[in-house]
């Protein structure tokens, strides 16, 4: 990348230059020519190499012959001891050798390098060929920013991107580190500075601190340290959107200064995740007079996505909330969970103030660099009564915290997160999705009503890239969440997974072979007490429910073949569950009939699947019994759990009523082949 | 692209199927059989070509064996001429071959396929494969849209893409022809219906007219005869922002229907130019339900980006400002432009109101696409008193407008299009740029105050992609346009240009050589009268002038350095043009000494250039004679215009005194590898 800059050099004065490691410079002889020179000779100190170009040795070897192009290119091989200390001079002669004048360059040769950690191994490496660029892939190269999303505040809390000044050195971690690493005298010539600067577009996306602990470069034992000292004002703010360009020290001798580049914005509609940071070094001309960059590093660096985990990911903590009147619910869960070894946390009722949906309000990600990961919530727009939970109760150390909140559009039931999921990794006609693919439920784009997710939502999730997203039909059901008719589990053959779909046609098959063996009169919701029980043969014989199951089964049917198409499914990778729906007389969308199996918890290999109540053979639920034999030939293990007054009532289930926390997926974002 | 949909059969029951030729019907058969039942046979009508899939064939070769996965897909080879006329009945039998029951399809085969001229040959292709992507260069694909801003109004004029109606057809031309294409019963069986939608996002980009002439597809010929009727209403708008999503008819038998694709937004920040359009059949639920969509097609659009015309590029008009003061300088360009065979238009004073810099106000580009193309002006900011005149002059029947105001930003001079340039194709690295680079001034990165050219124009440029910008430093000169130092000449050999510089140095180089030559006493401004005449000797010998000069050449070469990198030129592609600046007290800013001589207007090989008034040799400008020995080789010739009291003065030359139009590039954008 070697760069070559200009070099004006004036006969009876003596130019002073900085020379920068890697570049070229080149004086054009003819126009500092005083007037009637031929013929020139170059003499320099030993750290000085030249050569000389469009000048035919006419005038004997030493002394070539000027032309209107010759041009002198100097280059330094190492950086100078003292400012000025190699010094270059041309002699110009005329036509019968006389000496005519001599132009004097005094060199100073500095080495500069903005580094960072362009190869994506945690270790900020030296002067990278790469650094300036990114590149997706395993053969890619580019540095890495979090949004330093997560909250190290302890007293009044807030984002920490949200405040310009780090108060704990632990912050640091969340930062990508970058060195500035010089060579070269004490000191630079007189007037000559380094600045760095960024683009005001790029100023929206990120802020650089200088770390002042150590000048010779802070290491990691030395930052262990000091992480326990907190409110540690060491750092500096260099650059943020209020000031783009400022002067950063240059330090003698081999020196690394140290700085932390912290992100402030996720990739979305109009920010495309990619930052550059520009080192220039100034060359002072005169009072008044804006100093002229002559030599000008960058780094790019790219925002980490935010990543959904899908239910093949191991589990971390599941979440559920307490509220008056789901102690049954909360005991079941609290027994599957431990059983399973996970970590169970509740969520009160004085901060869910009576909102069990602890799946609709957020959904659980994390980001992910060579040097730090830690999980991110995304909070929903929904807001309702649990609204203040993630912010309040989950952001805090090494745990983020981002939202989208519409300005003009409504919020809809499909804007809660039970409507957004994620599949297992998948191949699609040899495209490989090794984070697999968010999936969101919307209205049909035919129609001109429906409910749709909002807009700065979708925006935000399509912006990440790493998961495209699918917009599956959502809107035919009354609460409007595509947990409602699907949900992956592990599985430990084909793709690793199963995907499951809640199917009518199912449940009438089974249903008619019970009927056939002699179980017509066995009854849905038996013994629940304070909800009408109804033999299989009334259920049978109720066409109306037949019709509206016809319906829902299209319904599902399409969103079917959509995600055979889109996941690149097998109708082999695909179980249909026996479930049944209803339509909603006052808006003519569809609820489950008995408690929605598909809307089940995934806990590894334990699956928390919403109690159906369905009618008993030989005193055992048919429904369970036939879930049980889907689900134990993939080595999964059912634990059925009661919702039945607490959620199912309530128009939700076992997965709308809990969240799991997952592991991050092993494979790193950024070796995505985009 | 062969679509698989899932098709739900039930016995004792017909059911009705519209089935769209190139993709698949697949019917799980498990789910629509009859408890009971373990084999099945099936019978179709002769037009009807089916498989099955999981079926031992262990019932015999016409009966096989019912599992759980048996899969019948059915597919169709030609379009139906009656609703239903096609019949498929599967028949279930027992354990004993007992006949159970029977499921019937009544099936209607339709072709469709939305088209549009994805080959870019300006002919709307049938269903090209690659209609619903876009892909740059030769071997690309995906059809393309123009922003339709020029104005076919005749009374109170706007930009066509402002109105929701066309009130000519000479409209329809820049417009892109979509034609859906069917081909079927008479009407489609009873509900079903087809729907034309985009997605919100899009519709800020794109509106759809359907036309009414003919039925059977508008010709060519019909158009052209009903150009000349005026103020047609036969084109009913189908989408807008207004409405994403609207049925269109069916016409039976074989059929096309017309669509008018109307572009209305060019590429930027938040618009990366793609918009889709869909074509979905919508199936028939019931009352109250929406209708599912069962089939879409797609076409993908790409808007053509704005280019701008090179020096290098054939003129077509010359545009000039007559004002109070500048009669002189208009003959000598009326007879320069008429001498080289271009068109001369003069905007005079009622409408430039005294603003002569018409190079200012605007920049003159096109857009084009295989079907149609036209020159696009684009206003400045800048809206000095010139202001009106891009819109109320230039705007007309294929003459598009486009603009871009700052909302916050202050203008400053350097939104004045002097400062936009365009080099002439170029190939940088193996990176080829056929459409050249578009080349603004700007500030350096590194200064905290400076003035810039403003972000949204910033935003515009960058966003066409196809001629990628460069940013120079231009904020050294008073005036700050890049046009002060720099221009493009065309050579008939090498690159197939020069890159003329002003240069101090070389302005010293020819003075000095004159000095020594005895002409120390010949005059700068020889005779101009109100100008006081400077000897040589003085010239030379003020050393303040000398040291600005030396900060100016300092100023260009930086900028020659960053020409020579961006631009893959040599020294040799480069011509040094003698011309001596000074810097303004109240600003330390730049204006040229004498009439800018790089400030040209190229006209082919002609080029008219500021009469500098130089020291005069034998009677001969010496600059002047200098200018034409360094352009006669290149076989251009010099006509120096007199613009010293007129624009000189007034800090700008003959080009920021004119404005050329060019012919557009031979080279096609689309066919660029991006």
């Amino acid at each position: 990348m070697s760069r070559t800059r200009t070099l004006r050099v004036q006969c009876g004065r003596s130019t002073r230059a900085l020379y920068v490691l890697g570049t070229e410079l080149a004086v054009h002889l003819h126009r500092s020519a005083p007037p009637g020179a031929k013929f020139f000779s170059v003499k320099c100190s030993p750290t000085v190499q030249y050569r000389i170009e469009n000048s035919p040795q006419d005038g004997g070897g030493e002394t070539p012959m000027l032309t209107e192009k010759s041009i002198l290119f100097i280059t330094m091989a190492a950086a100078s001891e003292q400012p000025g200390e190699s010094k270059l001079s041309v002699r110009f002669y005329g036509q019968k050798m006389e000496k005519v004048d001599t132009a004097v360059v005094h060199l100073t040769a500095v080495e500069i390098s903005l580094d960072v950690d362009a190869d994506r191994d945690g270790v900020v490496e030296k002067n990278n060929p790469n650094k300036g660029s990114w590149k997706w892939g395993p053969n890619g190269h580019g540095a890495i920013l979090l949004v330093n999303c997560d909250s190290e505040w302890t007293i009044k809390k807030k984002v920490d991107s949200e405040s310009e000044e780090i108060t704990r050195v632990s912050d640091l971690k969340d930062m990508s580190r970058m060195l500035l690493r010089t060579r070269g005298p004490s000191q630079l010539p007189e007037g000559y500075k380094l600045v760095m600067h960024i683009s005001q577009t790029d100023s929206e996306g990120i802020r650089v601190f200088q770390s002042r602990v150590q000048s010779g470069g802070a290491s990691q034992n030395l930052l262990k340290k000091i992480i326990y000292k907190t409110f540690l004002k060491e750092f500096p703010l260099v650059l943020s959107n209020k000031v783009l360009s400022q002067e950063v020290p240059y330090v003698g001798g081999v020196a690394v200064t140290e700085f932390f580049v912290e992100g402030l914005r996720f990739p979305d509609k109009d920010f495309d995740g990619l930052v550059t940071i520009h080192l220039s070094v100034l060359e002072p001309i005169a009072q008044d007079f804006p100093e002229t960059p002559i030599f000008t590093d960058k780094v790019v660096f790219r925002m980490a996505p935010w990543i959904m985990t899908p239910n093949t990911l191991p589990p971390v903590e599941v979440f559920v909330c307490s509220v008056s009147d789901n102690y049954k619910f909360l005991k079941d869960m609290k027994k599957l969970v431990q059983q399973s070894g996970y970590k169970l946390t509740i969520c009160h009722e004085y901060m869910n103030r009576g909102d069990r949906w602890m799946q609709d309000e957020i959904e659980f990600g994390y980001i992910d660099s060579p040097h730090q990961r830690f999980p991110v919530v995304l909070d929903s727009p929904r807001d309702r009564e649990l609204g203040e939970f993630p912010y309040e109760v989950l952001l805090g150390p090494d745990f983020g915290y981002v939202t989208r909140v519409p300005l003009h559009e409504e919020v809809s039931s499909l804007d809660s997160f039970g409507n957004l999921e994620v599949s297992p990794p998948v191949t699609v006609n040899g495209k490989s999705y090794p984070l697999g693919r968010i999936i969101i439920g919307v209205a049909f784009p035919t129609t001109v009503q429906g409910r749709n997710m909002t807009k700065v939502v979708q925006d935000f999730l399509w912006a990440q890239k790493v998961q495209e997203p699918i917009a599956l039909y959502s809107d035919w059901l009354c609460v409007g969440h595509v947990d409602e008719f699907m949900t992956f589990v592990p599985a430990p053959d084909r793709k690793g997974f199963r995907l499951l779909l809640a199917s009518p046609d199912a449940a009438y098959k089974l249903f008619r072979r019970l009927q056939q063996d002699g179980h017509g009169q066995a009854k849905m919701f038996d013994g629940l007490g304070d909800t009408e029980e109804i033999p299989l043969d009334d259920l049978l014989s109720n066409t109306q429910l037949q019709n509206e199951n016809s319906y829902v089964q299209s319904c599902i049917d399409w969103n079917r073949d959509v995600l055979k198409r889109e996941l690149g499914l097998d109708d082999d990778d695909i179980i249909d569950l026996p479930i049944l729906f209803k339509l909603l007389e006052e808006n003519y969308r569809a609820a489950a009939l008995y408690p929605d199996m598909v809307n089940m918890i995934v806990l590894g290999k334990n699956l928390g699947i919403p109690k159906p109540f369905g009618p008993k053979v030989n005193g055992r639920c048919a429904l369970e019994a036939h879930m049980c034999s889907l689900m134990e030939g993939l080595g999964l293990r059912c634990t059925f759990i009661d919702d039945f007054a607490s959620y199912h009532k309530k128009l939700g289930e076992v997965h709308c009523g809990s969240n799991v926390r997952r592991e991050p997926f092993p494979f790193k974002w950024w070796n995505l082949k985009l």
